[in-house]
């Protein structure tokens, strides 16, 4: 089975490792954004947002969990699923784009939609899970913290 | 004047001073491609591509040069021109579009091509300057390391 046919169920185990990277971002003072890149299965990096950690403008959660998961070959990325808590913003899909990534798993798309409708034209396969668990733990943050995820998204 | 009515001789400097950057990466050992970003007039940041020395995929040239701008607002961005000696590629191009710059000044693309169309759908002004210099530095690399600059596109 391809992830394109597999129930949400079996995302469910990856999304909780990104959502428990969204709240390890949050212990550290961060943006509660988490992600990790799945291949064969098994995790093999993870990342979140570090923007006020390291005082970042690229490390989203996608990028930190491509960065961690280090130099590839295409033909590796083209065996991965990217699993975020947030749909990816323009920088962090154009990365999955650059390495061709075929798959992204999104918790919720709620608080922010990115370029999902791009991916999708090429032929980038994307799942929403509607997570409410990512949902209310970005919107607690964001509630609390206006201008630091306006920042986040190039937004004033 | 806005850069857009500009002439390329205006460009000039600053593309100059990208190509520097792109070999400063080039004597670390680096793929020779460089970036600056400029304000009012004034460089106020400067990054080249640093696949090989940091043995990271997500800094290329003009993410490197991004972060080394640090933390910045929207507004700030939106009067800033980034020069880069090549073609920005879908990552880069996202993150000009995320945080809203508004012009990209390209040395050449005639190596590859990124997502300038998509750039310009979005109302980002682009010049390319086909600079032969930019060119010929990335192509005597390339020609020398095929493998490392396919990985840095994403292709095999
Ligand atoms: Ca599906
Ligand atoms: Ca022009
Ligand atoms: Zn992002
Ligand atoms: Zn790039």
């Amino acid at each position: 089975l391809s992830t394109s046919h597999v129930s949400p169920v079996v995302h469910a185990p990856f999304m909780t490792e990104a959502l428990a990277e969204a709240r390890a971002g949050l212990n550290e003072g961060g943006i509660p954004i988490g992600c990790v890149l799945v291949r064969n299965g098994q995790i093999i990096a993870r990342g979140h947002n570090r923007r006020i950690q390291r005082s970042s403008v690229i490390l989203h959660a996608e990028m930190d969990c491509l960065e961690s998961a280090g130099r590839q070959t295409a033909a590796f990325y083209k065996e991965c699923t990217i699993y975020t808590t947030l749909s990816p913003c323009a920088m962090c899909s154009g990365a999955i784009r650059l390495y061709g990534i075929p798959r992204v798993v999104i918790g919720e798309n709620k608080t922010f939609v990115g370029d999902e409708t791009l991916l999708q034209t090429n032929h980038v396969h994307i799942d929403v899970l509607e997570s409410k668990e990512c949902y209310d733990l970005l919107q607690d943050y964001i509630n609390k913290n206006h201008s630091t995820w306006y920042e986040d998204i190039g937004r004033e």
